[in-house]
Formats: structure tokens, C-alpha cells, sequence
């Protein structure tokens, strides 16, 4: 189980779908959002966010880049790295592709993504969210990648 | 400003619509439930559901009966008939309509929808969200449609 | 494999919730159509909807029963069962399962769902779409459910 | 009516928050979104996309910079200012503000939006979508923002 790289996969739905017959753009980000997700449950870390937590973390940036389209019924693996861990935030860079029928990793890059989370909690003098350090359970648990590992997802370089 | 009646309209978005060419079935419920909102507003009833709110008005059912399909740039109307008025919920009726290009309200019914919400609490002693009487506000504020005005809304007869 | 049920699992996300803490009663019919399409591909069903496929599966009607709310991260099983098949038209009906942590298939009942698709074809002189008979690939795969399976199911009976 | 900059409104809803008591951050590219297609209806263009169409506009990138959160019943303005015109794609730069309850235009910043959207058509020999250049009712009717425009918007600069 890496500290820094993690992949899921999962199958195009119907609703994912426009009237153009692909992926809504928009939609490949809550696909980004569920890989995060399941890396964080993949390290045993905790998904208490929002609601009655006092712990979050928002987004302060998110991009896609789209190289091909996603079809209804297309099965593709999201391939997250994290490009860099600072004090109070994480970047994360995604590869996404489709695999071909037979499952080939090596399938065509369908997108990159690039999103940024900040770690906040609530003030309690004023009860505002504000950016707090990373929490010690997602500092020991996540690493930032080391040097190459995003080239060898297969990520653009910036 | 009726107490038991309301319109609102919308455009339909290209991100509502699916790779069959038209607005994806599940989207009509958020149409529905925006209008019940805008309903709320329009009595100046407060809106403030979920998070630290101690009430809200969880669904206890939704339908809908899909009539003609609605397609990107449509304008919809979406009348809303307060059907039954019971001591801890409300039963809404819905017409959708597709609004031609001179805004003829006797244009196509897309839709009738129905929806059945509860109105609950957080129970001090449990923290858990129970049934409760509906709140004095909406009370006063909202009438059960008398005899006819579904049917003259032009809503089917169950 | 069943002809005639099927049962799928899946994650809710954290997009599928909304600002009361709990998944927004429209994504259940997500859920619903997701799994009856998973049915479809088990039984090696074609799945070329819309676009340039000339044959579809508009919803007519679709209802859910809200019996108690999901959250970000719990893994639900959705079953499915053939209530009716006509001539034109397939009635599914959906018992949503919270699954419990170990994954105890007699968890809470979340939602009961009932949603009708009919068979529709595009015309070729009107070229509009119309019902046509369900097409002989689905008729030979599918079956109704015999009497007793529904309730078997957990179903409510109607 | 200008040809290289647009103002939209709209209210939040319900549906497009999450947990966290605050709009899904992805929900944001659908404003966006919405508001060039608005933009595109101001100018008398053809919104034909997809489907039986031969001309698409899919987007090569998408971004967002969250300057702070928005939440249910949130009146909001998208400024649309066009950034770059090019021979087969147009950049979008998007302002999102929140309006404040007496419909101050200087209200906070909510998001920085960039959207890249490039021109297709279905190439008569391969059937595969190509670019190609901007038609020429789109690159009559759009013209790229003079120098400023941006930052008087109160777009950051790059």
C-alpha cells in the first residue's frame, strides 16, 4: 500500500452522460474526488468531513485536462500521485484512462487532473473555517511522491 | 401569492441532459424540489434545512410520471399544488410543462410529479431526527389546495 | 444469474450527499437505473442507448420510498426484482440495503424503488421515437419474476 | 450587448450543495458552463450541440481557483469575459461572486473559472470528431476582450 500513489477504477454510468454521447466535463471531478477518497480509506484514515466535524478539507484549486472522451460503459482507472504534501495542504495530480476490454493499464490517457486540498477546522473563537496543519494521522500515513513517480503514471510534465 | 399554489420556470442546462438527447430522468426531482424551495421563498418561509438547522423536510417519497421528454434550452414551468396538508407532512403535486417559444402555458406536459415530504427534528434527548407537527411558520403560511385546483392545474386524477 | 434479479453494491460518495449530511433523495434514482443496467450486462445485453442506437429505454414512470437516510460512505446493496413484463415494457422494483460493516445483507431497508422503462424505437417515416414490442434479445433473457419473489426480497408488497 | 464579456445570475439550490454545508466544489464548471451557453443565446447563436449535430464546442481544459464557499439560497453572478480567441478554440476567464442580499456587484469573490473550449465536426470520411475552425457565425458574433477587460472584471491576473 503506497503512501504517495494509488489507483481505482470504476465503470461509466448512464447519468455521467450529455447529449453529446460522452462524459459531462464536469463529472471527472467527482471521479478525482472519489479516488482521494478511497486512498484515504485505503490508509485507514478517517472520512469525517463536514456535518458536525470540526476537520475538512475544502478545495482551494481543481483542474482537468482532456484528452479523450469517456463513454457510457467504459471502464477506467483514476491513478492519483501525490505531487506535493505542504504544511496545511495537499496537491494531488490523476491520470485518468480508459482500459481497453481486456483491462490494459496501458489504454488511452482520457484526462490529467490536478486538485488541491487545504486542511481547516473550525475556529473556536470565531467559528470560521480556517487552514490548520495537516492532522497527524494524514501527515504519517501520506507521503509526498518521490521524484519521477508522477512521470511514471504517466503525468504530463507542468 | 397563493398559499396552496406556485410556478416557477427554468431553462433546461446542457449538463441536465443525457446521451439519449434529453434531460436524464433523475434531474425532473431536482426541478421539483427547487420549486418547492422557491415555493418557501415566495411566503418568505425560512430555508434553513440541515447543517446546524434543528428541523428539516426529508422526503418520505417522490414520483414521477414522465409524459414527453425535455431537451437543452427548453423552458420549463413547474406549477406546484400543495395536494394534502397532514399534521407532520406535506404532499406536493407537480405539472411540468415545456413552454413554446411564446411562452404558451398550454404548451406540452413533460411531467406530473409528487412528492411527500416530512417534517422532522432533532430529538434532545436521542440527537436522532424524528417525525414532529409542522412548524407554526409553515403552519400559518401554507393551505391545502381546496377541491379542483390540481385538476385545473391540469394534474391527473390518481 | 437470474433472469429476472439481481443485486449490485456500490459506495455512496461524497458528492451524492447534500448540506443535510445525508445522499439527496434524487441520486437514489441513480442508483436504480445503474443496477438495472448492471442487470442488463450480466445477462450480455447490448447497452447502446441513445446516440445513434435507434433503440431505447425511456422511464415512463419512477418512485422511491424513503425509509432511512444513507451516508458518505456506507456501502449499500441494491436489489433488484422483475415486478412485471409487458409486451412494450419492463416494471423493475428496487429494495436499497444499507449494507452493515460486515456486511450483513439484512441491514436496514433504505428505499423501496419501482421504476418502468418502455421499449421505444425510432419510427422511420415520422422519425420520432415510439413504443415498440421489447426487443427479442431482452424478451429472451428476461424474465417476470415468479409470484413470491418480490416479497423474498424484502420488497413491500403494494 | 457585448461581444466579449457576459453577466449571469442564478440561486444556489439545494441539490448542488454536499456535506460540508457548502456547493460541491464540481458544481461550480456547471455555472460556468451554463453561463457561456447563455452568452452564446445573448449573441443569437445556435446552441446545437451533440447529437445529430456535426459542430461541438468540448472543453481541452477546465479550472477553478475557490476563493470562498457558497451555500444554499446564495444569489450569484458568473462574469464571463473572453480571455483568448483563437483559430479552433475560445478561452473563457469566469469572476463567480456571491451577491450580497441587496444585489452588491462588489460582493466576495467566491471562484476564478478558465475554460478552454475548442471547435469540432465530424470529419465526412472518418466520422470522428476533428478540430476545426470557429464556424463563422461564432467568430462573427465573439470577438476576444481588449486589453483590461480582465482585470477590470476583477479577474487575478495570471
Amino acid at each position: 500500500m503506497s503512501r504517495y500513489e494509488f489507483k481505482s477504477t470504476r465503470r461509466i454510468e448512464f447519468a455521467d452522460t450529455d447529449l453529446a454521447g460522452i462524459v459531462h466535463f464536469a463529472n471527472f471531478f467527482r471521479y478525482l474526488e472519489a479516488t482521494e477518497h478511497e486512498f484515504y480509506r485505503s490508509l485507514g484514515l478517517p472520512l469525517h468531513f463536514g456535518g458536525d466535524s470540526s476537520h475538512g478539507w475544502p478545495r482551494v484549486s481543481a483542474r482537468c485536462d482532456y484528452k479523450a472522451p469517456l463513454r457510457f460503459g467504459d471502464e477506467i482507472e483514476v491513478h492519483l500521485v501525490v505531487r506535493e504534501k505542504r504544511r496545511r495542504a495537499i496537491r494531488y495530480g490523476f491520470v485518468v484512462r480508459r482500459l481497453s476490454s481486456d483491462g490494459d493499464a496501458k489504454a488511452a490517457i482520457a484526462a490529467f487532473g490536478d486538485m488541491t486540498a487545504v486542511s481547516v477546522a473550525k475556529d473556536a473563537e470565531t467559528g470560521r473555517m480556517a487552514a490548520v496543519a495537516i492532522p497527524d494521522d494524514f501527515d504519517a500515513a501520506i507521503d509526498q511522491a518521490p521524484h519521477g513517480i508522477w512521470e511514471a503514471a504517466g503525468g504530463a510534465s507542468d
